[in-house]
């Protein structure tokens, strides 16, 4: 098998980069008081193979209930019909035939089954979808289908709740000689812990994949990025990511070079690294713009006696609002660090422990390091910061991505909606 | 067995109300930048049987790890050598000389051996004891044991970091004839999440209780109130709890009376409760001194398969910054709050879930409930506020106790060591 070179994703591509893709947005009024764009129509040209993994929070919403269904029956998709500032969660039986409705309208506006249509929502959970509203805006979405940069872009800030910036990403790269794109939208940035899916994520390519290797890409590469993602610790109700393949990259192309990718091929690992890539580009910038918080931090733990044991650590320290908060305050707070770690159900103590805080040691075997204070003061004040903890008790390793957390998080979230 | 009456709680009782028992504090600046009191000793006038527990945070302080010793060889206590301002927890081998220190100084102000002596340390973790202060403190300490009122407050106040005001509570009852007294002290309010014990917490009675019923009683207490309570799910590298025993109650009782409190008697009931109440008294205070809390919230649940199922759920909604901030907020935001518990690894969803906020229906098998929004305006304006969610699935169930999130959490934890 060949190397895979390093894959350079491209923030200008999205989710109509691939060939086969058009997408819509309207203001619909969905959300109450403002004019903010908040239905959204992705469609594609043909049946595209799909695989899709959903929030594992047993209050799930209706959306999810139906996205599932539909996905079970039929592992292909036409388009996705989505909308925010309501999340269609907690509504019972009503939620769930409103969910359905926006997958029939969105079926009869693109000219196929309603089971061809995944349906994502995203907002206040309890409420009721304004239905009327909705109808209106998929008409008008469907109405105003392109493809280009502008739609990339009005598809993803369409999705958008609490974001201050749309979030997109792209990876293109050369398979049988043809450029194949993979590409794909975004939304957060509060309600985020990972629990196989977070949040919306829509991708989409125009390689030849068959659904069953998506799913299992798609699967591998949300545990290691959108997975690995937390803002609040809260697993949300509509967590939802998508991808879908339209293969039209091989359009024309002839029997030979238009064939599925095969699972285990240099191929598939190629498409795998191309998606990994645009997916962890999505999480960061879910990190980035995460609400409320000032800086990205990446917490890298190794050294343990499993990588689940890694995870479990580095879960701890992402999720501690006493380590967020000190982050925010730009201090050097490591005893909530390692102590972070030590509720984790890990099996090792401080005595094994080494921590540094991008690249200044400050912790190790069980004592404090005298650190170079300078160093140390101008790590925290930067944006990005790596939190690297070995445990020194094995081979098992995890990364988790946050933030930290600020006055803002608590303005945000005390006022959301009243 | 007699029905145990309900005990009533008095908050003017602290460790010195059995008797037996003298306390003395002084400010020895370890607490830098402050007079505040800072060093604590509680003794003891005769040998007490003794229980504690203690965190179970892999990464403990050098005082659980020497306290833990003690209380292995030697199941009873003639004092506690206690100080807040500097944990002493990652401090490495120094650390653990410096813990068994400042046992061996309070043993000899005592006079008693080291073994005797329970210590226990809460403030800044990673800087090592400033021991030449620690140790003048421990002298003056001892000079100052006093029984009563103002002994009780001053020690109360030694052991505070951040707490704005000093917790105690005891209780008084008739055993045999004689009245009893159980009674305690504890410290919060940050880096508070039960796991076995939570802070620090040092109870006191003058019943005749022998070491193994102690230790069986205050960890049932502790179960279901100090391990019940979560300000910040960051459990403490120090957590310290213990508790006791002088007998002094039945001085000059003669044989028959001072008899020692078998397990199962309605003696050892009537001790569990009055404990329990203490206990309860404590977690409660902390709860209502959190960290920038400004409400003190309870969560129910019930209905769950098991009780470690509705601890689970109860845990993840004291826990989520999202349900913390809308509280704060007074925002009746509820689908935040069945939304975690659903991410709780529970076995039931929405369609079986029932929840109130103090005794307003707000969500009903899987539908929100037209609220009288009058009245849920007025329980969200409240200090106290219960959350109670029915499962709808079984009989297990579970208390938490914890706070909201406010802006000044946020100000408290990044400006902390800084």
């Amino acid at each position: 098998m060949k190397a895979i070179p390093p894959m350079k994703v491209d923030l200008a591509l999205g989710v109509t980069a691939p060939k086969g893709f058009r997408a819509g947005a309207a203001s619909a009024g969905v959300k109450a008081l403002t004019e903010k764009p908040d239905v959204a129509l992705l469609a594609a040209d043909v049946d595209c193979p799909a695989a899709a993994v959903f929030t594992q929070n047993k209050v799930c919403a209706a959306p999810v209930v139906v996205s599932r269904e539909h996905l079970a029956r039929r592992r292909a998709l036409r388009g996705v019909a989505a909308n925010s500032g309501n999340a269609n969660a907690c509504t019972g039986k009503q939620g769930l035939a409103d969910a359905r409705e926006m997958a029939r309208l969105a079926g009869v506006a693109l000219g196929c089954p309603a089971q061809a249509i995944l349906v994502a929502s995203t907002g206040v959970i309890g409420r009721l979808m304004p239905m009327d509203k909705v109808a209106a805006g998929i008409t008008r979405c469907a109405a105003a289908l392109r493809a280009g940069p502008e739609a990339d872009r009005a598809f993803a800030r369409a999705i958008m709740t609490t974001d201050t910036r749309p979030k997109q990403a792209g990876v293109r790269l050369t398979m049988r000689g043809r450029t194949i794109t993979v590409a794909g939208a975004t939304k957060g940035v509060g309600m985020i812990a990972p629990n196989m899916a977070t949040t919306l994520g829509f991708l989409t390519t125009d390689a030849p994949v068959p659904a069953p290797l998506l799913g299992k890409v798609l699967g591998r590469a949300a545990d290691v990025t959108y997975n690995c993602l937390t803002v609040d610790g809260h697993t949300s109700t509509n967590d939802t990511l998508v991808l879908m393949a339209s293969g039209l990259a091989m359009e024309g192309a002839g029997k030979t070079l238009s064939r599925p990718v095969a699972a285990g091929s240099s191929d598939a690992t190629a498409f795998e690294a191309a998606v990994t890539a645009v997916c962890e580009s999505l999480a960061r910038q879910i990190a980035d713009d995460a609400e409320g918080g000032t800086k990205t931090i990446e917490v890298l733990v190794t050294g343990a006696r499993s990588d689940d044991e890694a995870r479990r650590a580095a879960c701890a320290i992402a999720n501690s609002p006493l380590v967020k908060t000190a982050f925010f305050g730009e201090d050097p707070n490591w005893g909530r660090i390692v102590s972070a770690a030590g509720y984790a159900g890990i099996s090792s103590g401080p005595e094994t422990m080494h921590l540094d805080l991008s690249g200044v040691a400050i912790f190790d075997r069980g004592t404090p390091v005298q650190a170079d204070l300078t160093r140390l003061q101008s790590v925290m004040k930067a944006h990005d910061i790596t939190v690297r903890l070995d445990l020194g008790a094995g081979k098992g390793k995890a990364r988790y991505l946050t933030c930290d957390f600020s006055y803002d998080y608590v303005k945000i979230n005390a006022e959301y909606t009243t």
